[in-house]
């Protein structure tokens, strides 16, 4: 059985294995008040050039979305995201258990547009509606596409204009660096805010929460405690984040890398064949378009994700890679479609 | 530098950080959904004789405890405590985050009696005022003594007779069981949920929320993905738990037994030399009270925590033992007492 | 001027007002705890035949509408509402401020349809997403439009099928009544919950929830005061309800039939000069789409709300009639349409 | 029967149900958005000589309570009161409720002191525990105490040092203010925010928001809407408070002296017949310990609220006077009690 059901499937690269066990029995402070923290903080610190973020190591990604929404919001305040957007949809309602509103936006392939958030700001004139206040972008997507940098600086400018924070969910964001499209530094420089997720990209778990904004950062410990979010063993964030992001977030964006080339090989053999994607993501995360019929001779040797009816012939299907995806896997896959 | 600080300075047993590196490649499903974790809970469900209980592993302990209030209580419904209970102090107002009020009590030696059970609930006569529904204590409490079975049971009247749920925040869980003072079977017995403590046990992370009260188990999992506190990869937890639980729980209660070991070398040795301890502990947390001057002397070669000043010239510290304590670490700070 | 503003630009019927001053020196008992109030309830609840019926008298609309959220729903349920919903748009976020998530569906001219409901319970099948539980309905709608006892029927049929609550906001329910599309009795028959809405149908202020389901009626006070909901003279609603309620309701009937009346001859009026409406509606408020050249002339002489435009020349209006609108308003009006 | 029962045990002043009555036709714009209001907030500018104040009225306490918390403070930030303090006890956690933590310190004779303020913020050093940031005291006090301008200064300075908010719940400050304690001007000067009761003095219903500081002013209407706390027909508040306010408030002063004047009678009366009180109180709330014996005769004639048992033989009973007690009512009182 070939596994393309999701990057989180491992529990971490071997390095990062090794670096927890080797680590064990140092005898480090808890809650993140140790020496490893302090230094991948600086590290992640240094590789955004950022020398002032706040940097708060995290378990989990719809954690970390809910301390955004919690720290960052007023109580009247919302979040504009996509219709497609985590928050909106996958969270169980995280965010309005924090007591904030999402306003899904129309969105195109899974990308918030500017002229979408000003929508969503127009259509709240007054205080008998909720105040748009912070943009939730999700790079790369739900569905797998990227922002780019220039992108990424247009929603900025919006952002700038209407008064607006700018969020950024990073759970899959070593696909999208990796890619080339946008950077660590670009990205604080244009958002108050963003994770760098490592449980899809070959941590053991962990969300690194980058906070630029300064007005942003005050207190944040505390509602991270608040939330149930501060892990009593803290240094274990630490050490995989030491790992990750030494030497320029090597070892990141290596397997992020190793990822986008595994998908790419897929795309381009599920191309080869004809098939044609729902959209076409450049990233780990591919949605081809595929007759039925194909997909019950593939059952049993591969495992994906159905996202739904393309037609009464078709389905979409999600094949999603990682650092730990191996070429046979792809090979096989692409072999079988013959 | 020996090092009684806390419970959660290692990230883990070594067959524990092993079974987690065994099976990191196995492909395992996301958020729980895996055998590891099937088969852990029913190793809980069997160790505590409980075969209908609901099994959650979850990452922290202030997370479950938030868990037990936000899935419980209904708005108006308020959480009775000992006034030195977790819940009360060192969540950063978690459980009041979940829209619940704390009911702090007079407790003795940390521990909540039935007559401030029963008092919390006769100041509380109205809909002017919360309406008290759930008891909460925590075996070990958070001053090392311990509830045994005959003190659970006065308890779980008074909570039958005032229509009261009871909630067991088993942290330290261990601790009280190798003491012999109470078992899993009667924990299930007696209370409506608990949790046993894996982060201060020997685990790398993970308390198993144990939800024994069937009108407690709907929809549980949808208030843990709301609150954050769904792994991504569930069967960390799982793995652990199989390794803790096994055997009837063997390595869990070894570990625990080593700690107390521990503890009472260090509490006889403190005896010995006259010390008393504010309260006294059966469990793997001592709280001498000590010469300023002495712990002038031993600072540098060990490591504790302050809990406060008992007079002009005393302190009343805490030291904590673990799985991993070595007896050379408890021989020396006896010897450095003389 | 003659303002068709909205329905509630008065502060009460003359027999309401002078109902409060008659009874002002009696020295009520305070927060509902008298006989007034428990008059009124019994009034409620043998109007709709339902003597078992919870009846709460409240002060506002969104007050009633998030104590319906708080107190029958658990933290991951969701309510269901038509896009166009008042929850959904003009409540700023006050059901997400008690921790709830309302999925908003497309509805026709306002109304929700059972195949929206059933399509909103399929598209949130599994834990990652809310569970949507109650089902929120407006009648009359926010666009004027009504639903009839058959469709309340069908979409009770729905709500049994797919384990839902109906929860129906009668903020204007006298405008519903009194057109006979539905009766008192029906809705407490069809609904688990309900509002009787008198703030804008000649009371000086309230709204009467009526709890029907028994499963929903416990503690309801609890929440009412913890949302900071109940009156300390408290007989202020009661005096006002034992007035609007008496004799089948027949005042709160009468002065509704009045409103309607008034508008259909504004309807009337606009139809014979060949305007069309967005929607259509029976009830007290009117929709018309007229030329920008007419809207100028009226300006200064009539008040109304610009609810949107509809093309380049025209726009959108809303003209609400009450149980104060006298017939020269609208015959001028109609009038000064010519 | 006399009642002494509580302060809002009749509806309205007749000059204040005679202003409704007279603007009942006026057709005044809805929420607030109406002349009568900006005139009553221009007058409570006025008479607090704080031209920059944001004046909100609102319909109850806890209500104004419940936004303060809600406007005022981030998720981890908690309120320090005494714990006889009503959001501690009489509100059924409505604090709770908006996810804040109310600390609960010792008073004097209902009064916080700048030690208990102080003790607070130290007992809560760290982010493992909630933020002391906002004081919360009553004027006068739930034991009839009253706070003079001295002491108000006092816990401002303690305030200032600590960084704290200084938030004065004003439902009974009329009599605080007849007494000549303190002053409008001076609550302005040395509070952040605090309320101006008008339910239980003479109003209807009504509590007026006085926000001084700035930083506490964006957006709270939004958060009023968003708790169901923004009164439709909003011009009644406008109405009742231009007329308790017109003349330097001296309609509100006036009522407020007629019930310190009837409390004095009381006291003395009580006095002379060597009865003590629990504690003394110079305001409209008295509390004498009285024999049960005495209070046996009294029942029946009199009504009046019990507090709780003094002794086997007395019972501590609250004797409450507002505007429209009776000299005769009280003279009866004393004269039973010989």
């Amino acid at each position: 059985m070939y596994r393309f059901t999701n990057d989180y499937s491992e529990a971490a690269h071997p390095a990062i294995l090794q670096a927890i066990a080797e680590t064990s029995c140092e005898g480090n402070f808890g809650y993140g008040c140790d020496e490893h923290t302090a230094r991948a903080a600086a590290l992640v610190r240094e590789v955004c050039a950022a020398p002032d973020a706040l940097v708060q190591f995290l378990v989990g990604g719809t954690q970390t979305n809910l301390l955004a929404a919690a720290a960052f919001l007023r109580p009247h305040e919302a979040i504009i995201a996509a219709q497609s957007g985590h928050v909106c949809v996958h969270e169980t309602g995280a965010i309005e258990a924090t007591g904030h509103k999402c306003v899904a936006m129309p969105a195109e392939d899974g990308r918030l547009t500017p002229a979408a958030i000003r929508a969503a700001v127009e259509q709240h004139p007054d205080e008998h509606m909720v105040k748009p206040r912070m943009v939730y972008i999700s790079n790369t997507t739900e569905v797998g596409t990227v922002y780019t940098t220039a992108q990424l600086e247009e929603i900025r400018a919006v952002c700038d204009e209407l008064d607006l924070l700018l969020y950024l969910d990073g759970a899959r964001l070593g696909s999208a660096l990796a890619l080339g499209c946008t950077t660590f530094a670009d990205l604080a420089r244009l958002c108050d805010a963003f994770s760098i997720g490592g449980t899809k990209n070959g941590a053991l778990f962990g969300e690194a929460m980058v906070i630029v904004n300064p007005a942003l950062q005050k207190d944040f410990r505390y509602i991270v405690k608040q939330r149930g979010a501060l892990l009593a063993k803290g240094w274990l964030l630490g050490v995989q984040y030491e790992k990750l992001m030494e030497n320029g977030a090597a070892l990141y964006l290596e397997m992020a890398a190793h990822a986008n080339g595994m998908a790419a090989a897929l795309r381009e053999g599920l191309a080869a064949h004809g098939y044609r994607f729902a959209p076409e993501s450049p990233s780990n995360q591919q949605f081809p378009v595929l007759p039925d019929a194909l997909l019950e001779k593939l059952e049993g040797r591969f495992h994906w994700e159905v996202m739904g009816r393309a037609d009464d012939a078709h389905t979409v299907i999600r094949l999603v890679t990682s650092w730990a995806t191996r070429p046979e896997a792809v090979q096989a896959f692409v072999a079988a479609l013959d």
